[in-house]
């Protein structure tokens, strides 16, 4: 019996030490990387602290799963995209959105009000140069002490994994996409 | 600009074809294992799914934020371990524990009347020979086909990653407990 072998996520039921808000990072082509975001999001406001979510890549009239049940507990989150996809045909307009809606996030961010601030699938515009990366550095060091924040999506900069308290990447070892089997719902939406 | 890398975890509005329960498994060292798994239950619940989950490594009493936020979206999390840690006097007994949660466990998978049925970390008492890994293997294998399962915890056994449909490996990149930065109440408990 490996009982030295702790899982080391466990967590103490009476958190001590230090408080101050992380960065937390969730990279890699595997899946979870926001569903793992939700699922903070959802502790959080267990919790009773405040939380917003902002997806990037997601339109405002999104109605997944996730979107539902946020709802039901009151938990604000906002599609800030235009359904962006390889059949897009105005790259520009979804690059203003991207922008657009990263003032609101950083408005957020900077305001200190929440304590946790998702931002989902935030690595695509960054990656596909619709968004600068220097004020998101910028912001995530000059933020209030107390505000935790989720970035999500693949190929994070190495300045922004230099900068991350925690980063995880989620690594594909299997998907059911690639033995023909499609998405199903309430599981991927 | 790569708009031709598409995040290929990328959901479809209208999910199409075959539809049937997946066996999903999140492992790995790094985080987001069980928060992944949280947030795949939001979403199915969003959907008006009925889902359980069950915790093979926390006490009945367990009242972290995910407790509660489930609490409030009436979502059954059920603690079937004793606080199970390096502290631990009587192994046998978490042992025991850990077969008679995975009956429950295995009665609510077969019974089929859940979407999706969680046994979050159910891979420690597998590691550690508390739960045999065979009965797990048959009860997958014989499930009702629209049951999808997501277990989760490190050290996932190779022939659950053959049966599983989906395998995503969580890797700790960097973790802040590594630069002495204890838990935060709301983001790990």
């Amino acid at each position: 019996m490996q009982i030295e072998s702790l899982p080391t996520e466990r967590r103490s039921d009476k958190p001590q030490g230090e408080r101050r808000g992380l960065v937390i990072i969730h990279t890699g082509d595997g899946k979870g990387k926001s569903t793992a975001a939700f699922g903070l999001a959802l502790r959080a406001h267990g919790r009773d602290k405040p939380v917003k979510i902002y997806q990037f890549m997601k339109v405002p009239s999104a109605r997944f799963g996730e979107h539902r049940a946020f709802e039901q507990l009151g938990v604000p989150i906002e599609g800030l995209g235009d359904g962006f996809s390889w059949k897009s045909r105005d790259i520009e307009h979804s690059a203003q959105l991207a922008r657009d809606g990263w003032q609101r996030a950083e408005a957020t961010i900077r305001a200190g009000a929440h304590f946790l601030v998702v931002l989902d699938e935030i690595m695509y515009p960054l990656r596909y140069g619709w968004l600068p990366l220097e004020p998101v550095l910028t912001c995530l060091r000059e933020r209030p002490e107390s505000v935790h924040v989720v970035l999500t999506g693949r190929g994070a900069p190495r300045e922004l994994i230099d900068l991350a308290d925690t980063v995880t990447e989620m690594t594909m070892i299997k998907h059911h996409f690639k033995a023909g089997v499609p998405a199903q719902r309430g599981i991927e939406d």
